[in-house]
């Protein structure tokens, strides 16, 4: 069996990169230690290799049906998930006073991860209840949390959200579900919810839906969204269990992956009683899902990171013990076959693997770090670059991720051949898994615009020279290191690139020149996820170049490793964005000038 | 019901790219005229639409069962096989005489590409056994001819070939099915074989299976394989069906796509008596199997494009229709959603599926033209020229459209959105089918090494300056084309790139680094590809650009859609082959590098 993951790079990337040790000086997290941490990733990985791994291609084969009315699953996705609250992952960022482990962020998605890479389809449960819980921590009342909040935190209750209708996909704007205030205070919600993850089942005594609809006056467009609390049961004042919310399963969605994820067709109110609370003011119901959305898209990229990484260590794992040809300039068929690890076109794939799941595994973590210290920094102004940068960077790692992660399930595939094309091997489902991840929680064109047409715009583009003086840092540091100054020059060459690129463009938007200046967006997300991930790679291979010379065995190999994959991320994988670039700088229009009936 | 094909880019590709009416000047095809082409197609169309079709998605949701040693399958696979047969496209381009149509290879490949467009998995079944019948015309003795060629060719019988083993895939040097002469004449085989689509099955009297053995005492390696005529049921004199042969269903592989075609694993002389005839001469078997691999590449590729093809018209077709959300100037709630073909990024996703689908396209009936020049021309230099051309655009048509119609399947997924990734929708069983191409027949990395370690090397580089000669054919023709001059010089300068390219590694080579020399073959095949769809690209301007003038409605949008895509491809795909040729002409060694324990 494969390791789930690599314990190594784990630790490397929260030791060494993050230095997640340090974060024990925040008050918040004195109690912790090390020892502490490492405690709850162990847990979490038994629990991922004991009671998530064993049912992942079993929830796939045998993917939740609709009865009489109720989804029916395979049991061990109720096991695993009793198995997980209690053991309190739903409450690893929570208070100790309430019951919480209060690990800070990048240590519980450390443990999230490792759920992810046992099996996306269970796991995806989990997320979903805790984006909903942050949500309600952020924007619900003191009645809201105690009634909705406590449950899901305590395990009892499952969350999702409810944003997209069957004719509206992308563009909110234009959903139609209404929300009629009644006389009792509460709001009737009629309509329609579509690609509903978590939107109903079995699993908890009660799911907690928050739905996005409009109420009759509003503004038109994204300005006259709410955002209500639509409980599947409704919740009585003490807490305990009312009746039945008119909130009907019409259908569930047949995937081609992440099968073991109910994804479902919600009618609301069919019968005039689907009772809805408001959370907050009305009509700034958007702004508060994006609290749960940005969480969401960061959760779509590790989701898309674990999948690769799975592929990865499983690919790796084969080519090690593969026997399979010769070399080329050892044609002698009486020597006996090598492992296909030394064939240089495996190593290439695996490379890339590497290269791709490491890299976005360590920009999940500076991203959860940002995240960290957009809340716990006592700093008000480190308080508000974390959270700039992470704005910046949330598209991006939403969207990286997710394409070139599942270009590493492509080549696990491909490292098994044959034998990775049948369902006898877990490869082919990873792959089929994956290619959900570009397309949820905002397709991957939907972040290219958010990130060309907002992010690099917004406060005058503050927040994408704040990452050139991150990456500037990074890239000063490399040139005083012999071995990475080819990589630091490199890194620079592409950061002038993006922001002559950028500046391009913001002076054609700038003159009302909308259409054109996003016309190539999905260029520039490429480009700057690539430099972004570069980035990632230099920060590893700046920790490896000065932790190398004083190690041995293992820890050199691993070192070692990362030196050469960086090496290898730069000639191979980097130079695409001056392709890009010079897309991008050309002005090219060709997509806008073919016309519809062209093709 | 989206149309299988766009007629009119097959009209374009036939008959005013490549010209087939031209055709009828050869004697063989005098009887001809674009008329009886047309009718084939016709006919193969509408088998296609009424046979082929309807079941894609049944024989995908219910594959192939083994019960009690037997292949069971849904009917309409037999049904669809049936209708080909009896309309005669098993005998497309056999003599008139011998009942066929004696079409010219183009135009049966036409015929051909529409079945795979309907229903891959079915259509297998059917290329598999032309390349048995057409490796027997050319190998086979007559009477072999008259047992075994002629009941396929007639529909009696199916084919299909043996080379894996479950140690041995990409490595025939390993293989290790014995064949024993029997004191009767014939040979007696033992051993297994993996991967054998076709295998085994109920669709017909009788399974010819082409085995590759070897005969205990010949030489090691591939230099002792032969090559066998092991039918399912041995035939008799008279050519009524015998006694069945000791070779052995003893499994089933279960699949991520492709499903409806059986795939097996074989056991060969169980009991002893596993009959096989032995074809041309002994440890020749190997070239003799290339007679069928090289048909079986082209197959592959075309069968490539075929899902692309399948899957951008869907999203065309999907695009056109479903409207969502506005332009980015165009904010505006209360106007009406737009088609999404009129965003820019869709807009982007359909270009590049256009381009990937019908670069592939023309490069399929180029390479069909060509291999019938090799054949039928009556000049010596011709044929021979042809033969050459084909030799080294075989790797390239094998490898290209496996890796780039692939992409064009994710990139249908994504236009269609969250209904994309339902299996209410066919695109996502495109992709999945589409993921086997790059694997079988010789993985894309065997392609690689093919390409750049046989292929571009034979005879003093031969083969490719006549590519070059011919590209630069197109690109003087393009010079005189104001419309095409950008793209002439751009090409121009990817061809002078690949030639620096090759001379630099063919040095290495010849000096014998072969190992450093062959380590980015994979770079040196994406570069080649890259370059030989946008020559395909641009012969397809230069005879739209000529005509466009002239056109007028649907015709001009035609023609005004092949510029434009033309200009993408140019624009925005063509420019990587300068970072592949950066990469390798800078001798990077960073795969050869990496220690696997460095992993």
């Amino acid at each position: 069996m494969t390791e789930l993951i690599d314990r190594r790079n784990l630790s490397f990337v929260l030791y060494e990169l993050e230095d997640v040790e340090q974060l024990t000086r925040y008050p918040r997290f004195a109690e912790h230690s090390r020892e502490t941490f490492e405690a709850a990733i162990d847990t979490a990985h038994a629990i991922a290799a004991d009671k998530f791994a064993p049912h992942n291609r079993k929830s796939d084969l045998q993917e939740p049906r609709l009865v009489d009315g109720r989804v029916e699953m395979v049991p061990e996705v109720r096991e695993a998930l009793e198995a997980y609250v209690e053991a309190g992952f739903t409450a690893m960022e929570l208070d100790f006073e309430a019951g919480g482990m209060q690990l800070p962020g990048p240590v519980a998605l450390a443990c999230s991860s490792l759920f992810q890479i046992a099996n996306i389809a269970t796991a995806a449960y989990a997320g979903l209840s805790h984006g909903v819980a942050a949500m309600l921590e952020a924007h619900g009342s003191e009645e809201q949390k105690r009634r909705y909040m406590d449950p899901i935190n305590a395990g009892r209750f499952f969350g999702t959200m409810c944003l997209s209708e069957p004719h509206a996909g992308s563009s909110l704007a234009d959903i139609r579900t209404r929300a009629e205030p009644a006389p009792e205070g509460h709001y009737l919600l009629t309509g329609s919810k579509m690609w509903i993850s978590g939107g109903d089942h079995e699993l908890a005594e009660n799911i907690i839906e928050m739905v996005l609809a409009k109420i009759p006056g509003g503004p038109p467009g994204v300005k006259g969204i709410s955002l209500f609390i639509v409980p599947k049961y409704l919740v009585n004042e003490d807490g305990s269990p009312g009746e039945r919310n008119d909130i009907q399963l019409a259908g569930l969605n047949h995937k081609m992956g992440y099968r073991g994820t109910t994804n479902t067709f919600l009618k609301l109110g069919e019968h005039g009683r689907c009772i809805g609370y408001l959370v907050g003011e009305p009509h700034r119901g958007l702004s508060y899902m994006f609290h749960m959305m940005n969480g969401a898209r960061i959760g779509v990229g590790m989701g898309a990171t674990a999948l690769g990484y799975a592929g990865y260590l499983h690919s790796l794992e084969y080519a090690r013990e593969r026997p399979q040809g010769r070399h080329p300039d050892q044609k002698d068929p009486s020597t006996a076959p090598v492992p296909i690890i030394e064939h240089a076109d495996v190593r290439r794939m695996l490379l890339q693997q590497k290269c791709y799941v490491e890299g976005a595994y360590a920009l999940a973590m500076y991203c959860s770090s940002l995240l960290l210290r957009s809340r716990h920094e006592e700093d008000a102004r480190v308080r508000d670059e974390s959270g700039l940068l992470l704005d910046v960077l949330t598209p991006v790692m939403k969207a990286w991720p997710s394409a070139w992660c599942l270009k590493a399930n492509e080549l696990a595939i491909q490292v098994l051949g044959g034998y990775g094309y049948t369902r006898d091997y877990p490869v082919e489902q990873y792959y089929r898994d994956n290619r959900l991840n570009p397309i949820h929680e905002g397709t991957n064109g939907i972040q290219a615009l958010d990130l060309l047409g907002r992010k690099v715009q917004m406060r005058g583009g503050g927040g994408l020279s704040l990452l050139g003086r991150e990456m500037q840092a990074s890239i000063e540091a490399a040139l005083a290191e012999p071995a990475l100054q080819e990589q630091a020059r490199a890194l620079a060459g592409a950061l002038e690139a993006l922001r002559r690129t950028t500046d391009g463009i913001g002076t054609e938007l700038a003159e009302g020149h909308v259409r054109s200046g996003l016309a190539n967006a999905h260029a520039y997300l490429e480009m700057t996820g690539h430099i972004v991930i570069a980035w990632m790679w230099l920060r590893q291979a700046l920790v490896a170049a000065r932790a190398v010379d004083g190690a041995r065995g293992a820890d050199e190999s691993f070192y070692r490793g990362k030196l050469q994959a960086c090496r290898f991320f730069f000639r191979h994988e980097l130079p695409r964005v001056h392709v890009h670039a010079a897309l991008l700088d050309s002005g090219d229009r060709t997509t806008l000038g073919m016309a519809p009936e062209w093709f």
